[in-house]
């Protein structure tokens, strides 16, 4: 297991956990049980999902031990406790593992948007409030499911954390030194600015992608089109063959921050027709001239 | 040289071009050079530009055998003339060119738009407007100059030719051959036709990416919103790389297609818009589905 700086070097070299039990064993919580087993630094995991066919293909790929069968007796004496399913099924889940939570257990998840996960733990963890200490790992992409989990997707991503004011250092950073041996480099956001800077980078380009191909896709000439499309297409629209229904519920969890973003895009739009009906090439290449230098300094970290 | 079924034989198996002339001796030109050598398909290769330096630097490359001094007397006796330069530099050069071109002698060009170089064509070709074939290869992308120059750049990506009613067909049968000859899949379309099909899967997107930096450059906290920047941003703004320069003159070109494309994009922007505000969750998941069907079954050509 590497040794990160950034983690108190306790939390790092003895860390390890004897249960984790993780709900939803896809993409996310399939490839977590992957990287801290490669790691050494995990007993047993359990998986708990609404499918039993993905159940037992976890199973067969070595991403759990066990298939859950009770979640009150297995969530009680996990040391780690992963929600990885849809944001949507997250509340229903807190109900039912809330009462059953060992004093020691902690909760995290795997979700995209934060403020809608805080506000149902404060809803719905009741007096468990400070175990759940929420969290994004920015991994992913067009595949999803158990078949698609690798130990290596969280090396060099990052993973966000945003705690609420409940939880303690010693969890926050037990939380940390998970994803630390995962591979991953860990930040702390609050929950709205997590919300605000992922609606920029993130939410609104899927949407403006998605848009794109559904505007085309409406054309009776949409297969001529199409067959013209080239590398900029391609790698522009890449992302509006992510998951429909994940995309929907992003999308409505952070549709305060998303609308903000989409609106101000849409006035930047507004400035370039106006350029382009003026005639006002200046101000065109103006725009493209920052942006450029502004994509052309940035890497990916 | 490899026969391709589209072209009469009698055009690919005979074909060799004596000389050839090129304005404009970077990625576009450079390649067309390079990839005719490579199929034995030219004899000699004489190179015109702005620059000394690249030009120098395009003789060191193999790219062309001279560095044109006399246009005139270069263009008289050449079997083609490529315009490779910025589609703003080509009015002239069809000023400098057109009186001096020998009765065998048809010029092409690699303009990204159409109808304002078919425009010029008519304004500046006088009475050799016949032997103007307007063509369109599409290949390029953030890197350009000599040295980025290759033989195998147009290997099965498209070139667009986009006829005008005074060519003959032989003439038109002899560009499509030299493009075949480079590795390219050839096919027709009129100017207006090209110029519409561009601005919806060209030259709308870099727009859009465009924008989206530029709209995240202007804010204060920036290089934090970029830091969390990930994959789906990296590839939608990949074209936000592109030269300003070259993409101000296309989006200045093809202004008015551009406008209609804009126009029907921020008319989906408002319907999502809507969805949003109106918290209208089916009506996101019926775009993203469409979206991803028709994203998921393209490939490209």
């Amino acid at each position: 297991m590497p040794v990160r700086l950034d983690v108190p070097y306790k939390f790092v070299s003895e860390f390890r956990l004897n249960k984790v039990v993780i709900f939803g064993v896809g993409l996310i919580g399939g490839s977590f049980s992957l990287a801290l087993r490669k790691a050494g630094a995990v007993g047993e995991v359990v998986g708990f999902g609404r499918s039993l066919t993905t159940l037992q293909q976890a199973k067969q790929l070595g991403i759990v031990d066990r298939i859950g069968q009770d979640v009150a007796a297995e969530v009680h004496d996990a040391d780690l406790v992963l929600l990885a399913t849809p944001v949507g099924q997250m509340a229903e889940l807190m109900v039912r593992i809330a009462p059953h939570l060992g004093a020691h257990t902690l909760v995290t998840d795997g979700g995209s948007t934060k403020g809608d996960v805080v506000a149902a733990a404060y809803a719905y963890m009741g007096d468990k409030i400070a175990q759940f200490i929420p969290a994004h790992p920015i991994a992913g992409g067009e595949k999803s499911g158990a078949a698609a989990a690798l130990a290596e997707l969280y090396i060099g991503k990052k993973v966000v954390l945003t705690p609420i004011k409940e939880n303690s250092i010693e969890s926050i950073n037990l939380i940390r030194a998970a994803w630390v041996a995962c591979g991953a480099v860990v930040s702390e956001l609050t929950a709205e600015q997590h919300d605000e800077v992922f609606a920029a980078v993130s939410h609104l380009p899927h949407l403006l992608s998605f848009a794109l191909v559904h505007d085309l896709a409406q054309r009776q000439n949409r297969d001529q089109l199409l067959s013209f499309a080239a590398s900029g297409f391609r790698d522009f629209t890449r992302i509006a063959a992510s998951s429909p229904e994940m995309w929907r519920d992003i999308c409505m969890a952070n549709r305060s921050a998303l609308m903000d973003e989409l609106g101000s895009y849409m006035q930047e739009l507004e400035t370039i027709h106006t350029a382009l009906s003026e005639c006002d090439a200046g101000k065109l290449q103006e725009i493209f001239s920052l942006a450029r230098a502004v994509r052309g300094n940035w890497t990916q970290q």
